[in-house]
């Protein structure tokens, strides 16, 4: 049974997934501050946007979309508007609408958003950046049941999904939660102090159901409006 | 006094642990996220099936039994549905029932359902994936009393149990509470970084009653539809 | 004046700490899951039935008298029957008055039970497996006080006692509370990671009263139906 | 899309952060006691309204005015009051109405504050010394929340902001909730134990949005009445 | 202006702490279970009664009496009913009123006891065992200064008092409180592991009012009845 | 502009922070129990005494005024008498109003004692031995808040002042609240096991406002009746 996949579009990753990521899967993007989760991210939404006609759903609780499309053109994805990409500007309606914000119960207004959006307009691709951001909107009494089933909501819209994780400087976790389990891939994104001085970004497959992936560090570099992999030189 | 044991079917690994884990014995898989827990206890089941007729019960709390069934026939277990294997889709369950998820006592619930199903249907192995899906479902007042009698209720049975139990990333603990002293056996598989850059999945016997077993570390393969350990090459 | 000592029958250890432990003391019995606590200890109980004629009293909270038994068989100990050898099997108790369980002082319970048993029967030697076990079942207000307590009843009976104490994966602790200072000896058992792959059984003791012992590492083996120590082999 | 640019004026940093910091974002200034975060800070500023004309507000929540003034005269900013720079003294308002402290809410006072301040005066840089004071005189009830918000009504301003934020020894983590993913740039400053004796002042900048930076650690010295980086000479 | 000094009767020892502890002082002694502080502590009582005319009063919390005694016999000290050495024996008191202790205040009935039998029979060393099992009985609430009360009972009587102190396994701190610095001085015991498999006792005075001492580690021994301390030989 | 400058007095040290501390300064003298931090600081006062005829205030929370003035008395310091340096025995004073000290706001009753004392006697120095026993005495609502306007008192008063702070062992944190970022300089005291056995006592500025300092350690030493620093020689 062959699995139809996503491309990353990052070169020489796709290669060690067996060529992407399962379509329908939720992928924890994990990285602390300045590990480009973001943009890695959104480049994938981009890529599979502009090569497949893939449609892409960008949420940003905290970033205006405004930043977030300069930062991109900055990088080379200038055709945004062209393309099947809708970003939901949450950050702006939090802004606007400051004083509902208390009283709202975020988890399930992006649930049924979500729902209904992928419905009416046919997604393919859902990016949620971030989890943390989400959790500090929504009281999660139950974390884990109320990740299964809001987890469960994706999967059955049959959306491929990246979640963004923030983890703080000095933790040993991945996700606060148990995100890891219910998730199907990890990818985690970390610096990593090369001797004394420097710092190297690098990328690792934790974990990706359905797939025969390598699952050591690489190098993850931005040249020429791509994101590419190279094997880490010893030292 | 000979004890019966039951195979793993990974190669390489039987021959250290004389053979197989005792029958009725209760035995934990412990692992992070990544480290196919899943898919190395459904093959054991699933080789126990096929060429012991060993009939097997595979409790599933939170990926849903389609996706446990595709993820097992692209590793090459084509003919589930023809052998004497049942998954119990409890998250099926979950989500049918959301609204009644959090007034049941799913410790109780499962306790007696696998009471019932193993005195009327015979089976010889169970899986529960996962303890920690399980805890999250179930409010313990005093979990290692509630392990106990729920690991009684496992042993007078007379089947041979397989609890899948998550680590998260960077604990010390292998498991939430003092399962590892009520467990018959523990299965440790971790990921280990090989150099700077690689990252192995290895595994251990950590324990396993009336089993005179080799404690230390194999790599852990997945090659040609069976898993195969293989000494680890010194450095 | 002289010490009368229990020994250990473990080949090599006894000759370390003065030919053996001292009559009447208690001894802490540490390590984490797979340590051999369990059978190391009911061995010292056993060959002191079997070639000193002492009795023995084997108190077991969570694992049946029957699996006990049936592992010290397959260790070569088929005689149990024929020596003075008592195993109290509270696993069976709790399981048989599960509804009573919680409304016991079951600390209370075994301190009376122990000081009648012994006062009828002069057993000699005593085992509790585990302290966690009796931990979980009685909730120790003041653990300090209680345990002050319950050491000095054992105290006071004669009696040469053994407390199997579980030490959690990552725990740099010996023991819940303080009853490492209460106790008169402490015999650690760990799991040393040799090199990457290699995992050694080591015995240390810790602290012995009234015992001019070595305070460092041995491998712990068992070959023949016995156990041994060696010295490490340096790497 | 060319991003306007903020020059540090430290000499070999502006270089490998494209030029300096882009106009409108908000960094955190990030080390430990004696790192010389508000000299460094500070120094931008001065820089800033020397040689750009650019507009300067410095907020300080505990040092008094004076004190600041005569540390950075010391360091050769002897023109600081025929510039275009404003130092808030919070600390002064602090002393002088004590009885009142308590009942402020300084987060909501600061925000209106400059949000005033910055449209009538055109502040083109704004100094917060530090998020640590500023958050021992607020009781921030959902500091993510509260932080984004305040955020949000810096950015709005079009002012680049500085934040000074102190990390206690010892702490793995670089600032207290999660402001790390909210700002868009972070300079770490850390004092480094070369060999066993010596201490180096370093900084790094870890991330900072629409920049492509070098992620690794210089040598910060001041000499000359400037500030400038070296490499780090390997031991 | 000279200071009296105590003689520890440690060979070596006193030679680095100018000769003694001054007379008067209040000295910790830590170390975690299994490092003789009882014993090198009594021995310290022992030899200024026998060699000194030194009156003592050791204080026993947990262990009693007739094990105290017996445990000193055999590493020599025979002669202790012959010397002015009077051991409370509070640990038969706990037994023998059980029903008592609970609600007794025993800091302060220790205070007056102190007190009282220091005046009347002219105690000149005290020694504690241990302040672990006083916590145990007496419940400080406000610790610092409940023990600065009591430090200071200590001091005006001008007795030389020796506390004894239990380092938990794994812990870092030497004491549970703030008693380290109260106390005039410190003496550290631990077992230090010497390569893989070999631990020696080591002996530290960390801290000595009036005192010029060296401040790095020795390797405690006892032969022929006496303790001496020798350098560490470098490995 | 010239920073007047006070002296510490320990040779070598001054030289490395532009000749003294700058008048008017809040310096924490920090270290672990036994790192001379008390009798270090007292030392400065005492020099400038001396030497230069500033009075001197020394408060001592713990210890008496007795024990004090002998330990100086030891170290050569036997003159005190003679010089304007009055020590405010606050130990004496808990312990003859021990029912009174619960009751007193003691924070409070310092600062305005030292308020007075210093407008009447025209102190130049002030030393503060400790400050965890100050916040043993006085309970901090808002520790942050409470420590600005205890420093403030300070400055306003232009007395130079040195706070001296306890680490307890194995803390990575130097101050129990944000200490270090309100003072204006930092001595850290620090015990260094150099090797396997020795331990060197080192001191390092951490931080010192208004100076340009080497921030690296030095060996302190004690000889001849005063303190010295030297350069660690490479191991």
């Amino acid at each position: 049974m062959t699995v139809e996949r996503i491309k990353t579009y990052v070169d020489g990753f796709d290669e060690v997934i067996e060529g992407g990521i399962p379509k329908g899967q939720i992928v924890l993007v994990c990285g602390s501050a300045g590990t480009m989760k973001t943009i890695l991210t959104f480049s994938m939404l981009y890529n599979n946007a502009k090569h497949n006609g893939l449609k892409g759903l960008f949420i940003t609780l905290e970033e205006g979309q405004e930043n977030v499309k300069k930062a991109m053109e900055d990088l080379g994805m200038r055709d945004i508007d062209e393309l099947d990409i809708y970003i939901l500007d949450i950050a702006r309606i939090r802004i606007e609408h400051k004083e509902e914000e208390l009283s709202k119960n975020w988890l399930d207004i992006l649930m049924r958003y979500i729902q209904q959006r992928v419905k009416v307009n046919k997604f393919d691709i859902i990016v949620i950046d971030s989890l943390a951001a989400l959790y500090a909107l929504s009281e999660l009494k139950l974390p884990r049941r109320n990740m299964f089933h809001f987890f469960n909501v994706l999967r059955q819209l049959g959306v491929t999904s990246f979640l963004i994780n923030e983890i703080p400087f000095g933790s040993a976790k991945l996700v606060p939660y148990d995100e890891d389990f219910l998730a199907d891939g990890i990818v985690y994104l970390k610096h990593h102090e090369v001797g004394e001085t420097d710092v190297q970004l690098r990328i690792r497959c934790v974990k990706m159901r359905r797939t025969k992936h390598f699952g050591g560090y690489f190098v993850l570099l931005r040249t020429e409006n791509k994101f590419m992999v190279t094997r880490v030189i010893s030292e």
